[in-house]
C-alpha cells in the first residue's frame, strides 16, 4: 500500500459492495442464454459457473470467481490471443484445464503476487465455433470450479467498421448532467454516492436512459456522433458523477443503467444515424477500483516513497534537456490522491488494457475511443495500445486528450510523426487544443500583427507540423474549459461565427451539449458550472431546450442556427474533405475558401512537397466555399480581387444558412460582427 | 514610378545632394593613396577616375561616374567573380576595356533599362598582385574615362575568422543615442535632418566617435561583442537616425562618421576583445536612396499597380493552405511608403546584395552580421545570400530577425532544418522572440501548470525543434521591444534574475544599451522612449552611467550586478557550451544545470537519437552549474533530493557571484525572489 492510498480519504475500503459480487450478475442482466446483439451474449451466473458435474468435490464449494475479465471474446479476431483474468480467493493456487473444444488451445496460466489471481492465456482459432467454453479450475487432479467462458459470433463488418471522421460533428456529453431518464436509478444500494441536485459537484441524475430518450433531438441538430464522458462505474463518496476514477473497468455505473442499456444506446443511436464515441482512461483508475484491495502484482500501480503527483510538466517528454526522473515524474507521479497510477509497463496489465478497449468496441460497437490524459501513460505502452486497436479495427478513429497550446506538441504524438527522439506513434487523432484557443483570440483579440484573427490563420498555418492535420478534433468547449458563449462575452454574434469557423475548417468539429442554448460558466475553470444540467432534462424543468420551452429569444435563435449550420455541413462535402485556403487577415475581415482538391504540402512529412505545386494551382472551376468573417462592427465592402486564385469576376454565390444569392463582383457587402458562408457555383 | 513613392511625402528628389556627388569623394576620407587597413584602401576621387592620359578626346569630358560599387575589391576571395556596377550619367552607351592585368580578366558587361548604368563582370585569379585595376570606358574605340579600381590583399586569417557564438555577450547600442563624440557631425552639409535631442523620433547626436570613446566601458561590462544599430546613410527628412532606411548602402551615415571612423572603431574594438556586428537590411531602402531616381532596372524595386504594403503575415510562407497571391504579398508588399521593397530575384541586385554584405565583412573585420526583417526577402535568394557569406566565411555568424513567438517558425529559417516545403535554409542563426516572451511571460505571470515559470520551461523544451538551438541569440530587449525593466514592473529582482537565466542558459545572450542602469519605457511598443539617450553620452548629462555619477542606488547595483555575472561568464566554459538540464518549475523555483557533455536528443534532425541516452546519463562527476530562481517573495528550502541525475549529497558548491559556500545536503536555501547561481565542485 503506498502512500496515497493511505493519504486519501476517499480510500477506505469498506464501501466497496459493488465489486464484491460475482461478476456474472452485474454483468449479465439479460436473461437471454444465448448471445444476441442486445444483451452482448455474456453468461448469466447460473449456467456460467458451477459445480463440476463429472467430478463432484467438497473441497470445491471453497472457490468462487469474482471477476472474469474480459466477460466474454468473440471469434475472428484478427489476434487468436486472449488472456482472461480471473480473480477469487485462493484460486492462484489452482491449476487450469479447459473441456476441449475445437479450435480452442489453452497456451498457459500466469499468476500474479496476489494468489487471488489467474491470467489465462488462450489461443482461438479463427475456424472455432461459437459457445461456451468451459474453463476448468483444479486442485491437483481435481476440478473444484467451471466456468462457461462465452466465445461469440462477431458482427458482420464489425473489423471494418467507420470510425468518426471529418464527415462527422460530435456532441459531447457528460450523461450526469445530460438527462435523467430513470430516477428509479438514482440510487443504487452498493453506490455509495446519491443524488444530489443541489451539489455542483455531486451525482444529479443523468443516466443512459435519458440519453436515449434524447437521441433524435441530437440527431435532428444535425450531430452525427455522441461522446459521453466515461460510463464506468466509479464508486466513489465524492464526485463520482464524472466518471475518471473508474472502480470497474468493464461495467457501467448502475447510476447511469446497465452494459445493456448502453448496448441498446447505441443499436437506437446507430439506427438514427449517430455513432458512439468511449471515453476511455489508461492513465488511473479510482483508489476505490477492486484492485486496490488486491493488487494483482506488486507493479501493478506505479508507487512512491511518499505520495508524488505528476508536475503535468508534459514536454518533459520531448524536452532534450529534460532529467530522466522528470519524466519519470511526470508519466508514474499520481493524477491526485484519490487516482491511483497505472503501470502500464506491467505486461499482464497492458494486456489487461488492450483487451479491455477492444471488448468495448466489439461489445458495444463503437465508432472510436476518446483517451483521457493521453500522455501520462507509458509510451511504448500507448503506442502498442493503438496499434493493436487499430490492428483489429482499421478504420476506427482514436483521438488523445494532450492538453497543450503547442502544435509541436500535440503533433508529437499523431502517427506518422517523424520525432526528433525517434518515438514512433500510432494515435490516429488528437484533441486540437492549439487551434482552440487560438478560436478564443481570434474571435475576442484586438486585431494586430500577431493578435486576434491573425492567432487563429497562424494556428491553423501551423498544421505542417502535423502529418494528418484533417483527422484533429476541434472543440468549442470540453467539460474542463469555460463555456464558449462565456468566454466569448455572451456575445451571440461571436458565438455563432465559432461555430461556423468550426464547421467550416478542416478537422472534425466537437460541441459542448448546452452550448447549443448558450450555457454559460465563470470564465475561469469551474467544473462544476460548465458541467450543468441540460434544460429540460429533469421533469419539472422551468425550461425545456428538447421542445423549446421557456428558452429565451436568444437561446432559441442559436438553437436553431447551430441546427441549420449542422444539418448543413452533414451534406456538404466540400466541408468534409475537401482542400482549404486561408488568407491573411486584413481590416477585420478573415477569408478562408474550400475546394475539391487536396492540400498536397499540408503534412509534416511531405519532404520535398513544393511551394510550386501550390502556386500553380489553377482556380478551380467546380463550387467553392466561402467563408468571410468580419468581426468589427462597422459593414465591410470586402474588395473580392485579392482572391484571384478562389473568385473569378461575376460568379454567383448562395448563402448556405440563409439562401440569399450573392453576385460576386468588385466587392462583397459583408454585414458587420458577422459571417458570411457562401456556396460559389 | 510606383504609388508608393509618389505617395510618400519623404519621397521628394529635390533633397537628395550626397548622394549627387561622385562616390569618390564621400567613400575615402583617408587621403593615403595606398590601401591600409585604416582606411580600407578606397580611392581618392583625383587618383582613380581621370581623363585616360594616353588618348585624351574632348568628348570625354561629358562622362562621370557618380557610384562605383562596391568601391574596391580582394584578391583571393574564395569565388573569383567579382560584378562592379558602375553608374554615370549615359555611361549605359559606352564599352568597357581593362588596360591589361595579370590575373584579372573581364568576363563581359551587362546593362539595366538604364541608361546610365554598366555592370561590369570580372574574374580575379587569386594569383592577381593586389593595385589598382584600370577600367577604361569607351564610346567606340576612344576611352572616354578610366577608373583606378583599388584590388587590396585581404588581412591573414580573414576567411577563418571566428565569428559571435555562445562564449559571446553582445551589446546591442543605438548609435545615434549613445554617445555624440564629435558634436560637429551634428549637422552635415547635404544630409536633410539636422539634431533635435528634444524629439523622440529626432536625431540627438550620437555617433562613431562616442562609441568608439566608450569601448572601455563596454568591454569592462563583460560584453565581448557591440551590435550597432544600422550606420549606412539614411537621408530622410524624418526618423533617420534608427537607419533602417538606407539611401547609400556603400556609406556611413556622416552624421555618424565616416568609414574610416567605422573601420577604426572595428579596430579600436578588437584590440579591447570586442567584435563588430553589422546590422543588414535586405528588404527594402529608404525612399530617398539615390536608385529611387534612376532605377537600374524597371524590376529592381517590387511595384504594385497601387500602393501594397506587406500583411505581416509572415506564415503565409509555411502554410500548407495560403494563397500564392498572400505569399507575394508578405514578400513583396511594402514595409512602409517610404521603405521601397527590393526585389532580391533581379539578378544583378542579388549579386549587389551579396558583394555588398562580402564587402562591408572583409572591409572593417566584422564578426558577424545582424539581418533585419529577415523572411521578408525573397527566399531562395536568402539561401543564397547565407549560402555565400559562409562559403568565404566557413565561421562568421549571421542571425537573421524572424519577429514570431512560434518556435516552429523561427526554426523554419535555421541551417539545417529539414522543412515540410522542402526549403533549405543557410542561416546559422536567429533571434530567439519564442524565448524572450517566454522569459517575461516566466518572471511576471502567476506559476501555474501553463503559466509562468511553466512557460519558460516549456519554451526552452521546444528546442527539439530546432538543428542548433544553441546558436540562437536570446534578448532581453531590443530597439523595438519595451524596456525589460519596465516589463518586468521595475522589479529589480526579477530584473537581475532575467539576466541570469540569460547568461546561463544554452544561448548566445544580448543586452540592450541601457539597461544596466535600468531604462524604462512605456510598456507599449514606443521606440523613440525605448532608444532613449544613455545618460552619460552627451556632455553636460546631470547623470553619467559611464562614470557613476549622479546614478541612484538601484541602478549601481544594477549595473554592478550585470558586470559581475558577464565577466562570470566571460570565464566560464560551462555557460558556453556545456549540456543544459532543466527540471519541471514546482512550488515557484525553477532549477536548471549546465554540465560538461552534449545534449545528444537535442536536435531536431537526430532521427533515432533516444531518450534511452539520457536516460542512461550518469551523474557527471565534473564540475557543473547550478541556477536556482525563487519567484517568490518567501524563502524557499528546496529539496535536493529532485535532482538525482545532477547533485550528490554532500557536494559543495560556490555562488560564483557573490563567493558565498553551500554544502549541498537534504535542502538548499534559497532567499526569496532571487536567482542563486552556484559552481558545484
Amino acid at each position: 500500500m503506498n502512500h496515497a492510498q493511505a493519504a486519501s480519504p476517499a480510500n477506505a475500503s469498506a464501501d466497496l459492495g459493488a465489486s464484491t459480487g460475482t461478476h456474472d450478475v452485474a454483468y449479465s442482466p439479460s436473461p437471454s442464454p444465448s448471445p444476441s446483439p442486445a444483451d452482448g451474449g455474456t453468461p448469466t451466473g447460473a449456467a456460467a459457473t458451477s459445480m463440476p458435474s463429472e467430478a463432484p468435490s467438497p473441497v470445491a464449494s471453497a472457490f468462487r470467481l469474482d471477476h472474469v475479465e474480459p466477460p466474454s471474446w468473440w471469434i475472428g479476431m484478427k489476434r487468436p490471443a486472449l488472456q482472461v483474468l480471473l480473480h477469487g480467493p485462493g484460486i492462484g493456487a489452482l491449476t487450469v484445464a479447459l473441456v476441449p473444444k475445437d479450435g480452442v488451445t489453452l497456451l498457459g496460466v500466469q499468476r500474479g503476487d496476489s494468489p487471488n489471481y489467474l491470467f489465462v492465456d488462450l489461443h482461438l482459432d479463427a475456424s472455432a465455433t461459437p459457445g461456451a467454453l468451459q474453463l476448468q479450475l483444479k486442485r491437483g487432479d481435481t476440478v473444484v470450479l467451471t466456468h462457461a467462458y462465452p466465445l461469440q459470433a462477431r458482427e458482420p463488418g464489425s473489423a471494418q467498421r467507420q470510425g468518426f471522421g471529418p464527415k462527422d460533428a460530435i456532441y459531447l456529453v457528460v450523461p450526469d448532467r445530460f438527462a435523467n431518464g430513470d430516477p428509479s436509478l438514482d440510487r443504487v444500494d452498493g453506490l455509495t454516492e446519491g443524488p444530489n441536485r443541489a451539489d455542483p459537484g455531486g451525482r444529479h441524475g443523468g443516466d443512459l436512459a435519458g440519453l436515449t430518450r434524447h437521441l433524435d433531438y441530437i440527431a435532428d441538430m444535425g450531430f452525427t456522433m455522441i461522446w459521453p464522458t466515461p460510463l464506468s462505474e466509479n464508486n466513489s463518496a465524492r464526485w463520482s458523477y464524472h466518471g475518471y476514477a473508474a472502480t470497474d473497468f468493464y461495467r457501467v455505473d448502475a447510476r447511469f443503467g446497465s452494459n445493456d442499456d448502453y448496448r441498446r444506446l447505441s443499436v437506437e443511436a446507430r439506427a438514427k444515424g449517430l455513432g458512439l464515441i468511449q471515453d476511455v482512461v489508461l492513465n488511473h483508475i479510482g483508489s476505490h477500483h477492486w484492485w486496490m484491495k488486491d493488487l494483482p502484482t506488486a507493479d501493478w500501480i506505479n508507487t512512491w516513497p511518499q505520495y508524488t503527483e505528476t508536475h503535468h510538466a508534459r514536454m518533459s517528454l520531448q524536452d532534450p534537456y529534460a532529467a530522466p526522473s522528470d519524466r519519470k515524474r511526470f508519466s508514474d507521479g499520481w493524477f491526485s490522491p484519490g487516482m491511483p497510477d497505472l503501470n502500464q509497463r506491467q505486461p499482464l496489465l497492458e494486456t489487461y488494457l488492450t483487451q479491455m478497449s477492444l471488448w468495448w468496441i466489439e461489445q458495444i460497437g463503437l465508432a472510436g475511443v476518446r483517451t483521457d490524459t493521453y500522455s501520462y501513460s507509458d509510451r511504448a505502452f500507448l503506442t502498442a495500445w493503438s496499434s493493436r486497436l487499430r490492428e483489429e479495427y482499421p478504420r476506427l478513429n482514436i483521438v488523445g486528450e494532450e492538453w497543450s497550446p503547442h502544435p509541436a506538441v500535440v503533433a508529437y504524438w499523431q502517427a506518422g510523426k517523424r520525432n526528433h527522439d525517434g518515438y514512433v506513434s500510432a494515435l490516429p487523432s488528437l484533441m486540437d487544443f492549439p487551434l482552440h484557443e487560438a478560436l478564443l483570440a481570434g474571435m475576442t483579440q484586438h486585431d494586430s500583427h500577431d493578435g486576434g484573427f491573425m492567432k487563429l490563420y497562424e494556428a491553423l498555418a501551423h498544421d505542417f507540423v502535423y502529418p494528418d492535420p484533417g483527422n484533429l478534433v476541434l472543440f468549442e468547449g470540453n467539460h474542463d474549459t469555460p463555456r464558449l458563449y462565456s468566454m466569448l462575452h455572451e456575445d451571440l454574434a461571436l458565438t455563432t461565427m465559432a461555430w461556423t469557423y468550426l464547421a467550416f475548417v478542416k478537422r472534425i468539429p466537437q460541441f459542448f451539449y448546452g452550448t447549443e442554448v448558450l450555457l454559460t460558466s465563470p470564465r475561469e475553470r469551474d467544473d462544476g458550472a460548465v458541467r450543468a444540467d441540460f434544460p429540460g432534462g429533469w421533469s419539472g424543468d422551468r425550461v425545456n431546450a428538447f421542445t423549446g420551452e421557456g428558452l429565451r429569444d436568444d437561446q432559441r435563435r442559436a438553437q436553431a442556427f447551430l441546427k441549420r449550420l449542422l444539418n448543413w455541413r452533414k451534406h456538404e462535402p466540400l466541408a468534409h474533405d475537401a482542400a482549404l485556403m486561408q488568407y491573411a487577415p486584413l481590416d477585420g475581415c478573415f477569408v478562408l475558401f474550400r475546394y475539391a482538391g487536396s492540400n498536397e504540402a499540408q503534412g509534416a512529412q511531405g519532404g520535398q512537397v513544393a511551394q510550386a505545386a501550390l502556386a500553380a494551382q489553377a482556380p478551380p472551376t467546380g463550387r467553392r466555399l466561402m467563408l468571410v468573417m468580419n468581426k468589427r462592427p462597422e459593414p465591410h465592402a470586402l474588395a473580392l480581387d485579392r482572391f484571384p486564385e478562389m473568385i473569378r469576376g461575376g460568379e454567383s454565390a448562395t448563402d448556405v444558412l440563409t439562401g440569399q444569392r450573392h453576385i460576386l463582383g468588385a466587392t462583397l457587402q459583408v454585414p458587420g460582427r458577422s459571417a458570411l458562408l457562401l456556396s460559389i457555383e
